[in-house]
This record gives C-alpha cells, sequence and structure tokens, in this order.
C-alpha cells in the first residue's frame, strides 16, 4: 500500500469506468436515469464476457462499449443534441449498437423496419427529420432514392452485412459504409454515460400506422430505464441469460430489451431473419434461455421437425394474441414457457403481463389457457391499468362489462412527436387511450376483447370479432383467421369471416357456422366464411382488417393470398 | 358480454388495484417513484400469497395490505405531513408494516435499535422529533420513561408480542397498546399507494454515532424504489423468495429489503431474536431460500450443530467484514452461497456488491476467497464509486494506492436531517464521503483497507489495522480479532491486538506476533497482543474501537468481556 499521491493530477479511472460524467450533470444523491450507464457498468465489471453473437461474430462487453463509444463519437459529428438518427435494418449488431450509440451521442432514435415501402419510409423521414439514416445493404438503394427528395438532405451510411452476402455499397460514388463512418469516431474521449436530463428523448418509434399516418411515439431515458428494469425482473435476466433476438428492435426498441439484457450483462444472440432453422440452430448451439415473438414464432419453434425437449427451461415471451392451448401445450412439451404480456408502440413496448398463478398449475389444460389468454395485470414498473366506459368511469371488475383499456404511469411514452392534437387526444382525462376494448376480472386481470374499430354493432348488439375468431380458432381444421363487419342494409353490420385451413384439411363454411353456433349466440355467427390462403398482415404481424373490410365494401369478392 | 354503462356511476376497481391516486399525483407518462406501490401491486396481483410468516401468525398479501391501511388511517390521524413515526422493536411484524404504513400515511419512519440507551433514545426522538413512538414490549417502559422529559410529547404506543410472552402494557393508565392503536384506523377509505413528489423522505435512520451524537440519515422515495429494485436484481428476488429476517429492519431499513422482497411478492419470515436454533429451524420448515447478516451470523450458521447441506441453494448476503476462505468454505458445503456488499446507512445499506466472476470458479479457495473479500463494483441502481486523495484527484487504480472511498449516486441519502453543516462536510465535491480508506484494484473493484480514523501512523508509515487483522485472523486458532493504535513517545502510534481465541484453543502472544511476522513488515506487528474474551461491539455490530484505543490510552490494562 503506497501513500496517496498529494500533488495535483488528472483523474484517472479504471477501464470501461462510469466516471467520465461531468460533475454538474448531477448531485451526490441524484443521478438522471438512463439505460446507457447499464452498458458502462457491463463493459466496466464483465469485460470479457461474451455480449453480442452474431454468426461467426462475437464480441465481449469491452468490445461492445468500444464499438458503441466508437459510433457514438462518429454520431456526434454529424448532429445537434435531440436531432434524430434512423436505422432501417434487421437483428443485426449495428442495430444493437445504435440503441446506446446514438443516446450517447445525444440523439435520438428512430428504428424502422426495413419492409416499409418507399412512400412509408419517405414519410417518417420526412416527419423525424432524419440527420443520418443508417440502411442496411438490403434496402440501402430504395433509402438513397427516397433522401433525394427529402428537404433535409440526411446522410445515408449503408450497413454492409457480410453475413448477409453484402459486398459494400453500389450507390453514388462518395457512398458511406458503417466501416467507414465508424472509423470517423475513432479519435477522441469516451463521452459519458450520463445524461443530463431523465424526461429527455432516447427514442421515436413510429406506429404501424393501421388508422392513418404513423406516430411518432417518443420515448425518454427514465421511461427506458425504468421500462429495462420491470423486464429484467419479469423476464428473470441474469449474467447468464443469452437472449435470442427475435422480436423486431425496430419495434418498440424490442420491448427495451437491448437495455434490459445489457443491464443484466447477459448476452445478445443476434438473428437477420426469423427462420425456424436459424432459430433452432441457436437453440441447439448458443444456449439459448429467452426470446421474444409474435404467435408465429411459437408455431414455427413447436412445429419444427427439429424440435426436441431442451435441456434447460427457456422462456419466450409473446403478445399480439393469447397463446392457444395446443401452443401452450406443444411448448411445455418442449421445455419452454410461454409468458404472455401486452402492450404498444405507446407504451415501450409490455405493460401488462399475464401474471401465472401457481394454483393454475393444477387446472386442466383449456381452463389454464383460457386464464393465461388474459392480457394480466400492470408489470411492476409500469403503472396502472383500468378499463373505462366512455365518460372515463371504470366499468365494472365483472369480467363481462366491456369498456376502453386505459393506462398510465411511468410505462407510458412522453407524446407523440410533432403532434400535440394525437397527444391531447390520446392522453385525455389522464390516462393514455389504447383503443383496445376489454373487461376487468375480480382479481384485477384484464382481457382484450377487440380493438375499439373491430367491434362489429349488429342489430345494436356488440359482436366482439376476437370472440368469434376464438371459436373458429378452437376448430381442429382451421389454422388462421379474421372476423370484420360488413355493411348490412337490415342489421348496420354483419361479421364475415375469413379462414386459412390447416393443410390438406377439408372444411365447409357450412360445417365452420354450425360449429359457431356451439358456443356463440345466433346473431355472432358469421353470415359468411370465406377461404383464403393466407390473411393481409403488416410488417408487425397484425392483421390488415381494413384491407378485409375494404375487400368486403367493394365487390365482395376476397382477392387475399 | 354487457354493454358499458353510460350513465355516471362511482369509480370501481378491483380489490387491492393501486387506482386510489388522485388524478393530480402524476401525468399520463410520469409517476413519482415509490416503494409503496410494491405492496398495492403485490396484493393486488397475488392477494393469496404467503406475505409473512412470523411464529405460528402466517399473513398473506391481502392480509398484509389491509392491515398497512389500516395502521396507515390510525398513524394520518395523529400527524401532520412529514413528520416522524418511530418504532424501536426487532424483526416481529409490527416492524415490517409501518415500513409500509408510516409513509403510506404520509409521515417518515425512524426504525430504533431496542438495544439503544436511554440516553441514546431522548437524543435521537428529541432531535427527530418523533410524534409517535411504537416501543416493543421489552422496552416500553423505558421509551416512557424517556419521552415524559421530550418537549413534544409523542404518543407511544406498545407492540405486545405474544411471541416473545408480553403480556399487555405496564404502564400508565391510558397505555396504547399496537392492536388499541390499530382498532383506530378501522374504518376509512384505503389511502393511494402514491406519493407526489418523489424526492420527499420516506424514512429517517439513524448512524450508530461512532464518532459523535447519532446522525439522521435522511432516504427519500425514489431512492428506496432504486435501492429495493437493485436488491431485486442482485439478489435474484422471485415470488418463490422466502427471505428469513435475520439483517435487523433498524439498520439502514433493512438494506431496503422489506420493500424489495414486496416487489417481488416473495415471503418475509420474521425473526424476533438471531439465535442458531431459530435460524435452522426456518432453514429446515420455512423453506428459506434468502437472508442477509454480519459475519457473526454466518458464523452462526456454519457452527451449529444442526448445520447440513441444504436441498436448495440458499443465498446469504454479508457486510461488515470480508467473509473469510474458511467462512465461504463452510457455506458452500451448506449449498449456501456467500456474497460480500459493502455500504452504510447514508447509502440505503449497500452500495457496492463483489460481483463473482465466473472465471473465480477455477481458482484455489484462498485466492478466490482473497478476491472476494473485496467490496467490489456498485451496484445496478447505486452509481458511482471512485477512491480519492485528498484534493478530491482519483488515485491510479493499481490495487495498491490508498485513498478516501466516495459514493455518489441514486444510492446515496437525501441530506442529514436538520444538520446541513455534516451534509455539507460528507458531501463536498458532489460525493458523499464515507471516511473508508481503500484502494482501487485495476479491474475497477475497490477494497476497503480502514476506517479513515483507524488508520494508525507509526513513524510516519500508515499501518492498515484491517491488513493486521486479516492476518491475525487467517491464524487458526483466532475467533475474532481488533487492532488499534495505542500512543507511543517514539513513534506517535503503535499497534495493538485484542484477540479472541477459538473455544479451548491455546495460544501466545509471541505465537502471534511471530505469526504476524510471516506476512507483514516489521512495523506492522503489534508491539502487544492482549486476549479478551469478547470484544466491545455498537449495537449493529461494529467493534468500538474508541472503547478499546480508551482503554489502551488509560492504565494500560484491558477490561473487556
Amino acid at each position: 500500500m503506497t501513500q496517496p499521491a498529494m500533488t495535483q493530477q488528472p483523474p484517472q479511472a479504471p477501464r470501461g469506468s462510469r466516471s467520465a460524467a461531468p460533475a454538474d450533470v448531477h448531485s451526490a444523491s441524484t443521478e438522471p436515469l438512463t439505460p446507457l450507464g447499464f452498458l458502462g457498468r457491463a463493459a466496466a465489471v464483465f469485460p470479457d464476457r461474451e455480449a453480442v453473437v452474431y454468426g461467426a461474430r462475437r464480441s465481449t462487453y469491452r468490445e461492445f462499449a468500444a464499438e458503441v463509444q466508437q459510433l457514438a463519437r462518429a454520431v456526434r459529428a454529424r448532429i445537434r443534441p435531440g436531432e434524430t438518427v434512423t436505422v432501417i435494418a434487421p437483428n443485426i449488431p449495428a442495430m444493437l449498437m445504435a440503441h446506446f450509440a446514438v443516446p450517447l451521442a445525444g440523439g435520438v432514435l428512430s428504428p424502422l423496419n426495413p419492409r416499409l415501402t418507399a412512400r412509408e419510409l419517405a414519410y417518417i423521414l420526412e416527419h423525424s427529420e432524419a440527420r443520418v439514416v443508417f440502411a442496411d445493404g438490403d434496402v440501402a438503394a430504395t433509402v438513397r432514392d427516397v433522401v433525394g427528395n427529402l428537404p433535409q438532405a440526411p446522410l445515408v451510411v449503408e450497413i454492409v452485412d457480410t453475413e448477409a452476402g453484402h459486398a459494400g455499397p453500389a450507390g453514388p460514388a462518395g457512398s458511406l459504409t458503417y466501416d467507414d463512418f465508424l472509423a470517423q469516431g475513432l479519435a477522441g474521449p469516451d463521452l459519458p454515460w450520463w445524461v443530463a436530463d431523465e424526461q429527455a428523448p432516447i427514442t421515436l418509434n413510429y406506429t404501424s400506422g393501421t388508422t392513418g399516418p404513423p406516430k411518432g411515439a417518443l420515448y425518454t431515458h427514465r421511461g427506458a430505464y425504468l421500462a429495462a428494469e420491470g423486464a429484467v425482473f419479469h423476464n428473470g435476466y441474469t449474467g447468464a441469460t443469452r437472449y435470442l433476438w427475435t422480436l423486431p428492435m425496430f419495434h418498440c426498441n424490442g420491448w427495451c430489451t437491448p437495455w434490459a439484457v445489457t443491464s443484466a450483462a447477459g448476452t445478445h444472440v443476434c438473428l437477420r431473419a426469423v427462420r425456424q432453422d436459424a432459430i433452432w440452430d441457436a437453440f441447439d448451439h448458443e444456449g439459448i434461455t429467452h426470446l421474444c415473438g409474435a404467435p408465429i414464432v411459437c408455431a414455427m419453434i413447436h412445429e419444427s421437425e427439429r424440435a426436441r425437449p431442451l435441456d434447460r427451461e427457456l422462456r419466450m415471451t409473446t403478445a399480439g394474441a393469447a397463446p392457444p392451448p395446443s401452443v401452450i401445450e406443444a411448448l411445455e412439451s418442449l421445455n419452454i414457457t410461454p409468458v404472455h404480456v401486452y402492450g404498444l408502440t405507446e407504451v415501450y413496448g409490455p405493460f401488462t403481463i399475464c401474471e401465472p398463478q401457481p394454483a393454475w398449475a393444477q387446472l386442466p389444460a383449456a381452463e389454464r389457457a383460457r386464464l393465461m389468454a388474459r392480457q394480466g395485470v400492470p408489470m411492476v414498473h409500469a403503472g396502472e391499468v383500468a378499463v373505462m366506459d366512455p365518460d372515463l368511469n371504470r366499468v365494472p371488475a365483472d369480467g363481462e362489462t366491456l369498456g376502453e383499456v386505459v393506462l398510465r404511469g411511468n410505462g407510458v411514452m412522453k407524446e407523440y412527436f410533432k403532434n400535440p392534437e394525437a397527444t391531447a387526444e390520446a392522453f385525455r382525462g389522464g390516462w393514455y387511450h389504447t383503443g383496445d376494448l376489454g373487461v376487468m376480472y375480480p382479481d384485477g386481470y384484464i382481457q382484450l376483447m377487440d380493438r375499439a374499430k373491430d367491434i362489429i354493432i349488429s342489430g345494436g348488439e356488440n359482436i366482439s370479432s376476437i370472440e368469434v375468431e376464438g371459436v373458429l380458432h378452437a376448430h381442429p381444421k382451421v389454422s388462421d383467421v379474421a372476423v370484420v363487419g360488413v355493411q348490412d342494409d337490415r342489421w348496420g353490420e354483419r361479421p364475415v369471416a375469413f379462414v386459412v385451413t390447416e393443410a390438406g384439411a377439408q372444411v365447409s363454411a357450412d360445417e365452420l357456422r354450425a360449429h359457431c353456433r356451439q358456443s356463440l349466440a345466433g346473431f355472432k355467427v358469421p353470415d359468411r366464411v370465406e377461404f383464403v390462403q393466407e390473411l393481409p398482415r403488416t410488417a408487425t404481424g397484425k392483421i390488415r382488417k381494413n384491407t378485409l373490410r375494404a375487400l368486403q365494401d367493394g365487390d365482395g369478392s376476397p382477392a387475399v393470398g
């Protein structure tokens, strides 16, 4: 032990320390909340732990943090604080890096789906005033075309993904690659893993726009920190977690999981495309412990020829539709625990979770699935859920009375970017209005019955399209189904069902209508059943009911699939 | 499914809902952080789960929340917002209830050790301006005497603990029992599990006062929320957790564990007295998964005649002194994982944790124990640790250069209550100054070398009493040890050791000095070794080195034990 040096000397800190924060950023006892510090801490404490896996590429937390710092320095030279940086890419490492590097540079990250059309991209890039746009090689050419017409002329950076066979930019002279851009941040001091204001925006997530032009949900550093910590608790992320990236990061920032898994210093296993083989490769060779995904991902997993019971418990969190009993049983037989959550772009991803009650384990499979199909209760960080009538009175918690699901608390976005009217409308009465209709049970669990706009009003009676879909889905020959209301001179609206049958299965419309009559009041039974090859869906997997309705309101002959 | 009622009706919420918050308490997207909501959520989601166990008494979360609400209503009738309510009790249910009920009533909880002297109680009760004092039956008479002389004349409520053989108040006519008091809160609406200001105080924790009169560390709702969530992550608390209350709740609010275990909706197993048999009874019959405690509790566990390997992993978090290799090995052989943390009253309990690195598992036991003996790195919620010289420059992270351990971030208290001078002194330069001397290693882990006041300066050289104690502790015949500096005309100070030997062991002072010479520079070897029956300790287990020093500065003949 030597004496402390008493002379003035420059501050020294160990590698990866979070100590670069200027003294005026926070007082001794209040530090603004931000998920950026999670990476600073993970890199300082677990520098040699595997942080990011992508094909043959493996990065430690030291390397993860170093690339983020380098990227952040390069970004900071291009933007002013609070400006938007867009990343259009699948779940590749560059998208993960951007979740830390863009806010570290003082920017706001706007992650976008590479499957958006040129028209959608043009709208969002202009609305978000993007200054830098990182584009995956598959979409770089389209993006270059789009930005050519934008007033702010953002810089386009092409992400050359050699795993995907990209070979470098095919664009005009001077086109920048991610590696070129990264090199611009090589020199310079590390940026602090801190922010001055926890209410400052961290990301901008555009809605899928099923009801109009996409709206930009603004997330804050504080909200992202709390949502990430909520995810850590409810998923049980630890340093031993190996998380498979099936859920898109362009969708609600992958439910804040880039920050959550990093907070726990777990390992991110990236996946460019969600394919059955790639998932089972990761299960078999990467020791995956957790993943999230839509029902289609659940189906891909248990329907795979390679499906076999895993030697460890794997936790699969799913949303978008309740897992049916057969899926729950199929997953559990593989040692996969399905967890059902509910949320929206406006609430950092999941807000409620169907918390399993120990007593449910004793119930028959169908009864257990019925309880698990509910959207549940608020996650520990999220806040409060209520079901309200149009006058903002809570409906009785009787499991029957329909109302709108409303949310409030730290799990709710700050606002819609540049859209105070939409913000005021969505936040009326101090609650975020989801537009989803549901009921609350006496045990406080909510269950969605329908989107407000998807309720079918027939002869003054409400028909829940979800209820009718659930009945049809339970038929063994039905693989996928959507029920929509079509105009009817006598009743106002009448339900029509679009059905995809199981491969090779034969079933008639009359058989399915008879099946419905066993469970549903007569007025709820669809007037018609149309068989289609597949249902039209948004990029995030939501059924485009407006497309189906439009078809019916037109010549009546569906042309889907 | 029925239609929502369109007429005005009073809000209805399911049992235990957090919905009682007035609309103006928070906006739709920002809710002040408070750990109170953890109980609201646990009671709403897991009403029938076992929440509190104490002897034959078992309460569900529904009952836990109901008693807290009732107690809060009774407290609220007695205090104005922000006033202090004191509880002087061991780890019995009333102390746990108070951690929620007092802040729910708008008060500030001051938990106190029943072993405090009348003089200490009088000082703290007057300084804290306590309005209501709950006193365990064992100390109620003393407390009544003390409060008789206080200017504010607080109400005394006696906690009659029938498990401890209490039979009701033996005080003057009109003495109130906890049950009497609770009955006053029977009627009334539930109070909201919410606060208007997350920076408002929630508790007031008095230091043990080894350096002067006790100081009151003020914790905030925000800090307590974050510390609790940090504890949940690092301890891995879940709904299946069964936490044994060996760590006193009057010590830093039991490291915020009342809130942490409740956040996870785990089970609190209360324990009036920390006895070997009671601990093993709980291990054997209550399925304990976690506990915290001082090294003496570690020793009680592995030295018990009933010690046997557990059928589950149990996590034991310890602080105050690093667990020596023999203790680590003994605990691990019982399937108990020791975790070493470091903190102070001023930082919500633990601030750093010696995060185990997977590679350590391969090391020889002594080397692993050496690494685990370090105080480690900040917990995920806490903030930043640094080791600084007197000019507030960071010392080199070389594992050798001594400096003061300083802390900042959300894990640091708000201030010392009614003591702006002490607050300013402790927070100089924007960091909380611990008064502990330590080093930082290249891997960012800190290690304490001594309390600032416990460093022995001999002939201009620093001698770390902790270093010398560590060497003596490693001797197989030494059970407990303290090294202090005594005045010396020639050298300024010289080290003297006080040693408790293992039961039945025989060892001479010369043998121990020869043992020291094998590991320490000659000037560090204690001039004298005094054998004592036991070391004088504070109520929280800290060795009273000032008592030992005073003995030595007096007639030189120790009279301890």
